[in-house]
């Protein structure tokens, strides 16, 4: 009999964010496979740290700069390295930061794996938006409101930001981040805009406006920016 | 000492898809309020009642009709109920399903009870969407893909749906589901149209295309639709 994929989100970070399911996942299964990308895989690590039962640890690693070609390439040998232990019928726990279906590098290898026909199962996790959201006290969207997903990781997504008519959270900012905060300004939003860095793990930082920011560290990948039209 | 309020998101209704910040939540609380409406009060219940330890229940009843001075009597009324509790010191556990921040009344309470001085705790939760993703075994987002989350409740919001470029999901669509369903169709979204219904619980339906919908449930407040661009 064949194995089974998992994909597991542990959640944004605070070690009581993750779920039941992802707890049973992770302790059924035979390895766990560990994103190992700059930023975010010891944090997934360090989440399940107190789950593992001394299963073996398959290190997935990948490419985050631009070159595609390195990307998929780097995503078919985790997929070939999965799937040599599909084959001799072991359960794989793939564990993700956050959700695995929000701007996760797990959704690659998922599709490669799935279309080889073996059987996938994706357990959500608590985004960090929501935790953003919930550690503000702030709700993401109330009765009619939309509420827009934007990565601000391309220049022609940061012009969608305030073709957005609603509320709006601005993920992956990174080096773009005091571009994505002036245009805010610019436009009015300094007041309507909070920014959470590193939400529930030590170093998290909140700003509750643009004119609260502080420069110094202006590229943190897990900054969440979440503006309230 | 003055008690504190938790605002307590359990999941989309698979019970082992809470955390277990939110269990830890329950068990801490002296009372636990529980929302009384339409639909979903009874799952976020069931979801939690192997975590109850014999605590009083505070059922909140909430207006869901269109009538505001209704709807805002009934959120008075369950923030003066809560208070009450908070003054004489006790924690209350005010359970939501899905995520407190997300489309949820609790939000409105929480204001009041905030604006009044006491203290306050949102618990993040799973989201319906994120449940639909996993259960679709679909990325809601990758690289740089725009996601909106559109309430379908109002004519406006209906328009919309087309309006906004990127992944859709489109949610609260209730009455108007075969208006929406009809204007993704007309607009050639049908194959990249999913819907779910009761995602995780006994009930669910999973509709991977708009020609596979049967309208025989189409009221269904628990509908989630998800539009791939």
């Amino acid at each position: 009999m064949k194995g089974k994929l998992y994909g597991i989100g542990v959640g944004p970070g605070d070690p009581e964010l993750i779920t039941l399911k992802a707890i049973n996942a992770i302790k059924n299964s035979d390895v766990i496979a560990v994103p190992h990308a700059k930023n975010g895989e010891k944090t997934a690590l360090k989440i399940i740290q107190t789950y593992l039962q001394d299963q073996p640890l398959l290190e997935c690693h990948f490419y985050m700069k631009n070159d595609l070609a390195m990307r998929k390439e780097h995503r078919l040998k985790a997929a070939n390295d999965i799937c040599a232990l599909l084959e001799e019928g072991k359960k794989v726990g793939f564990i993700t930061l956050g959700d695995p279906c929000v701007y996760s590098t797990y959704m690659y290898v998922h599709k490669i794996i799935e279309e080889r026909g073996f059987e996938t199962e994706i357990i959500p996790g608590i985004t960090s938006f929501s935790a953003v959201a919930a550690k503000l006290g702030v709700s993401l969207c109330e009765e009619d409101e939309l509420l827009h997903i934007i990565p601000a990781s391309s220049n022609d997504n940061i012009e969608k930001i305030l073709e957005c008519q609603g509320n709006k959270i601005i993920m992956k900012s990174n080096k773009n981040l005091q571009k994505v905060l002036s245009i805010l300004k610019e436009n009015g939003f300094s007041k309507k805009t909070k920014i959470v860095q590193r939400c529930g793990m030590i170093e998290e930082k909140v700003f509750n406006s643009i004119d609260e920011f502080n420069s110094d560290n202006d590229t943190d990948y897990f900054s969440v920016i979440i503006v309230k039209d």
